[in-house]
């Protein structure tokens, strides 16, 4: 756990250079828009351990995979969010000396991840190798307003000395990935150009042929008056950069604007890239760093109204909680339904910056609550959309009819990873998609997505589910054999409770989705029951497997089973693990840790937490009794819902601590791997700490309700939530609940067990 | 199945030039004498399909791991046996036009392997683009006598025309291995040099620093006189070569004698390679073509007097047993305790040219009884030499006080493998390592052996046995979690039967080897047990485990069950398996393989024919029934199992199904995949086939029986074993078995039950 970063209700403050963490700083001073993102790297020369890394979103390369063994059935790739042209570049040199932080004494230092307001800032005065001084004041943000930009406001002042200032502003295209599988570059040059105050590069993604321009305006000024400077250009194989040389006296202040576009061939036809992604940089530029300042501080201002989540007496928990939903809205608008939240969203390179079922289990939550319900509805189109995709994904596996898989990774709807215990077995995933329909109609009441959308993911997946499952003679029960639960430190394994207990779920919520569109869309429901081959037979099929499934359970105990063996294994609790042992996916072989009880993340609690209701709290208690003292925590994915259950267990000391570890997680690198980027996905799980396990909500036989308590640390704690197009700002204070509807219609809601019916516009204090 | 090749009982014939099993062939007609071996690749230029092969026995290379997802405790690189320079290459023009049979008209051709007199041979007839027609007529060996060393005879005929015939003979060490997994050349060049008629390649192996000295020398005749042709030579980066222009008249018969010498590093001081190599060529080439040739007959001549086995009225079966025969003494002599037998010998690249327990589990049987004593100790040795690695490794996966896990695949002790689920978990290999102890010194009768090697190695093996189980509260007894058995089509099982019954008799066998070196050789004894820390309640420890182990078994089918869910699997036999779907490993996705019911290769029954006295005939029998028919035999290992226990049942047309199948296996190209290079391993089991399976020979109450019957098909069969220093012939006819006792000491037999004491040098018809 590291600590060097200012407690602040509103800022990431580093108040003195760390060079050993800055790749640490970058991951977390990451900005993005949505569409384009990068990690917050100095913009001038630096030597030193840094990361840059710009992404553009939906840009990817199916790098070829890489496998010691290959097995069938693995994919041919893997599809990586790239790395994309750095527009960030300044290369200031003053009578031939570099100026770089890693080379020079630093006299002060400032910087600050301003989340109110959306942009990085630093303050620097240092001391180069030669002796002379100057200050540095630099402030950057990718544009909310004009999501195909950024803007930096770059300032140098001599301290001790007059000179001729050069400054070398490019856009470098020569990138390549970290994590490129067989150390190959993957982008391809398509046009360099310089003229006067304007460069750029247009590359292309070798294999999937994604064009991306990347271009930069400069402005100069001294002491605010504008300079009329010739540049001088100079362009070479995917790079571009505008140079001049700018006399500056002691005191005075050298501004330097940096305009720059992302114009991707995702969202332009790609033979106008050049002539729009010149015509945006005039526009911003005419707009100037003022205006575009301004209007994202608007921007924000706007998200915060609704995303905003207020917590009185603890600044820890505050900033922790702010950063996460800064996060999560800064990677994902939900604007375009073609994208979706990658676990590292634009902060790091690691896992490839696909698709996972975080974004079911986790997103989807916080995003119906706090954005407008389209964004909710683009990720499940997303998913419905790559149906045919998770049916041949499916048929690789030996499915056939129209049965679904979706992949455990991926970005077109292709699966990408290549671990035979977790490509073809961590099947799981496929619940968590069907899960987030219902939770989605349920929150939403947008019923008629079941028969538009819902229906055909909801038979494709089980069919899967039906055809994957197998009848034991031995048992006389239907048994799932040989797979991965949530709990990654299990593979290939009997009969996990969760899997099990997703599938039959989905069974029935696809019978009840059945009578439902049949009821309600009769048309619409007979026109996809035909385009899926739906057979009526399927309907005795599923509900013999509902009938007769097998569930591994200890009556002894009164658990769930994680699975069939489990309690064959050494039950120690994790403190029982040597110290210096752990994290124990870094000091143990895979065998040892496959066969120790040790759990990842919550398995058999994830399935409590999405299914609370069918199980009494007795039936919970004793379940989180057991599995959590041994349960280690290695996943990002695992505190938050621990945090829910603990919550509504009344654990209170557990749950704060869980709560702390989720929400300030790449904030005191916990894991001691936020140099790869920061656990973006995991992140809307700590907002679920809060509004679900603190706030208690719960969609109850269609009604939503709240059981809140108050954390002793803190005063109090308020946040907004969507539900149904009206709007609610929920209090929690020590004397009670304060819930504000912000519509205009009247919403009935159950607080800690009774039912209030709250009039639109109106307080009410509970 | 491919069944081009001729039929004949000593050699392997192609009367036809069949191009597109080119690969194949090469595959079979693999030369090698234990030290270095090639592929049958044509000495001149061929553009069609070829894998030059040229390795030397003990060189290899750490080619650094390729992994998707890494494991702790994963191997950094695996150890590659190398192509190396190639020795075999005669360039050859006339006219300007290159001799190159893929580019010739065909009008005749043959080959053979002569397995009696360890040669090949190619005759045929081309007619080149241009119209003229030569007759090339080659022999090729790698001497037994003259172990670093090969020669050629190459012979060319000018049929209708005359010309001088250009002929650049070379040495090519500009190799790359075929599965390299990055693409990189393994080898650096020491030296490269030509002089006179002698030219030379002196290579280095990156990181390991092997150093291999090839060298030629030519002669040349024209119809039988020597011509004393200056040579043009050249050198160029890990290459050299000599060239000749020799004026051929239509109908002379001109004759390149290319003497070939491989010296070693591992066998030379390097600074002495070149001038022993140069010394070696010299002496070889004074020793003449012909002599080489009548040295290698007689060094065959020797090993087939021991080793040969005969099968009367069957050519097919004899021809098989003899390749198998054939490759195994080519593979591996025994003269060296630092090599083992690869996998696929010096006939292919693949699976590394590296250690597996096929040694332990199939080879030692095939040398115990064939070879001179030390043959198998050596492979004994080997493992002993490497049990402070087996340590170590056993370290890595969280194994202490002297606990050692052998590895899955080896070149010098390390752990090679990089599947988590063979890696760490097909521990059984264990098992084998510690029974070839046993089968060694009840065969021998060296039961020093016991306190010199075998304890240090068996403490090592029962130590990880006995950390490797857990005690299960559930059970009340010893379990162990996490294996792969055998059949590799089910990984990370608990409770592998056959794992769980070799652990135990590990157990077992060491606190009887204890006792027996206690009392037989007390001092050496006392001075082991220090050296191996022993501890007095180590043999409590044990006792416990063997007492009170769980074996997985079924009561009302009276079988044992693989591991503990396989009955939940859907079971039906391998012929419900639709067409077309088979091999499943090529055909279905890893998880649908592990989840049904389809076995690799002989699991329980593995066990069954390691221990077959510890259990009754019906016991084996219900275990056959209920198995086999669940085995798809995907592996070369499982066809010779199942044939020794099918004859020892009975099943007589199951027996020599197996057998065929087992002895053709890389004749008629089977499994589709000899042109990667022979199964030398399997190889042995083919032997074990006709002598442990048909002829039924047990070791029993330290006495050796036979229990013979004669398949059908066979008029009679014979072979010969060693035993205790007593050399048996084993002639089984349908009237019954003769045994000539071949040694002075009369020999004390089982046959069929009953006992026959047969004085020495005599013959008795039973």
């Amino acid at each position: 756990m590291k600590q060097y970063l200012k407690l602040d209700e509103w800022k990431i403050i580093e108040d003195k250079f760390n060079p050993e963490f800055n790749e640490i700083t970058e991951s977390i001073f990451s900005l993005g828009n949505g569409r384009m993102g990068q990690r917050g790297s100095f913009e001038e020369t630096y030597t030193g351990k840094t990361l840059q890394g710009n992404y553009v979103a939906g840009v990817y390369y199916p790098d070829k995979t890489r496998v010691g063994w290959w097995k069938n059935g693995y994919p041919e790739y893997f599809a990586k969010v790239l790395n994309a042209a750095n527009w960030n570049g300044l290369e200031i040199t003053i009578d031939g000396e570099l100026v770089d932080l890693h080379t020079s004494t630093i006299n002060s230092f400032y910087r600050e991840l301003n989340m109110k307001e959306g942009f990085i800032l630093r303050q620097c005065d240092i001391t180069l190798a030669s002796g002379k001084s100057i200050s540095i004041e630099s402030i950057r943000l990718n544009s909310m307003a004009d999501d195909e930009s950024g803007v930096i406001s770059y300032q140098i002042i001599p301290l001790n000395f007059s000179a001729t200032i050069s400054i070398k502003a490019f856009v470098d295209g020569d990138i390549k990935n970290k994590d490129s599988n067989y150390d190959e570059k993957f982008w391809d040059e398509v046009k360099v150009g310089a003229s006067d105050h304007t460069s750029f590069v247009w590359s292309k993604t070798k294999k999937t042929g994604f064009e991306v321009f990347t271009g930069q305006k400069i402005e100069l000024a001294v002491n605010g008056q504008k300079q009329a400077i010739n540049a001088k250009t100079e362009t070479k194989e995917k790079y571009s950069s505008l140079s001049y040389l700018v006399p500056t006296a002691q005191g005075e202040k050298l501004s330097i604007t940096k305009f720059a576009v992302n114009l991707s061939s995702e969202n332009h036809p790609a033979a106008t890239l050049e002539s729009r992604g010149i015509d945006y940089l005039n526009r911003i530029c005419t707009k100037g760093f003022d205006t575009m300042k301004k209007e994202q501080a608007e921007a924000w201002e706007a998200k915060w109204a609704i995303n905003d989540v207020i917590i009185k007496g603890d600044v820890s928990a505050q900033q922790g909680i702010r950063f996460n939903i800064f996060q999560l809205n800064q990677t994902y608008t939900g604007a375009d339904d073609r994208l979706n939240i990658g676990p590292k969203g634009f902060t790091g390179e690691k896992y490839g910056g696909s698709t996972y079922w975080d974004t079911e289990a986790y997103c989807i939550p916080f995003y119906l609550a706090t954005a407008p319900q389209n964004v909710s509805k683009n990720l499940l189109i997303y998913r419905w959309k790559q149906l045919d995709r998770a049916i041949e994904n499916a048929g690789k596996l030996g499915f056939n009819q129209g049965a679904a898989l979706y992949p455990m990774v991926t970005m077109n709807g292709e699966e990408c990873h290549n671990e035979w215990e977790i490509t073809f077995e961590e099947i799981h995933r496929n619940g968590a998609i069907a899960y987030a329909i219902k939770d989605y109609v349920d929150y939403t009441n947008d019923r008629k997505h079941l028969v538009d959308y819902g229906w055909e993911v909801l038979i494709g997946i089980s069919r899967f589910w039906a055809q994957r499952v197998n009848w034991s003679e031995n048992q006389q029960k239907y048994v799932m054999l040989g797979v991965t639960g949530p709990n990654e430190y299990e593979n290939n394994v009997n009969n996990n409770w969760y899997t099990n207990y997703f599938a039959v779920w989905c069974l029935k919520y696809t019978l009840a989705v059945l009578q439902e569109i049949k009821s309600n869309f009769p048309e619409a429901a007979q026109e996809k029951l035909a385009k899926t081959n739906f057979r009526h037979e399927e309907i005795a099929q599923f509900e013999h497997i509902i009938q007769n499934m097998y569930f591994p359970r200890n009556e002894q105990k009164g658990i769930f089973l994680q699975q069939d063996g489990f309690l064959d294994k050494v039950i120690a609790p994790v403190d029982a693990i040597p110290s210096g042992q752990r994290p124990i996916n870094q000091n143990w072989s895979w065998d040892r840790i496959l066969r120790s009880c040790y759990i990842k993340q919550a398995d058999v609690l994830q399935g409590m937490y999405f299914f609370e209701t069918d199980f009494s709290k007795e039936e919970i208690e004793r379940n989180y009794n057991f599995y959590e003292p041994l349960t280690v925590h290695e996943s990002s994915l695992s505190p938050c819902v621990h945090n829910i259950l603990a919550a509504k267990l009344g654990k209170e000391d557990k749950s704060y601590e869980f709560y702390t570890r989720a929400a300030r997680l790449d904030l005191d690198d916990y894991n001691n791997d936020t140099e790869d980027g920061c656990h973006i996905t995991s992140m809307a799980g700590t907002w679920m700490s809060i509004v679900k396990g603190f706030g208690g909500m719960m969609l109850v036989n269609n009604q939503l309700s709240f059981n809140p308590f108050l954390p002793s640390q803190w005063e109090e704690y308020a946040f907004k939530i969507n539900f149904r197009s009206n709007q609610l700002a929920i209090r929690i204070l020590n004397k009670g609940v304060e819930i504000t509807n912000l519509s205009a219609n009247p919403i009935t809601l159950m607080v800690k067990g009774s039912s209030y019916t709250i009039p639109g516009e109106s307080t009410k204090v509970i």
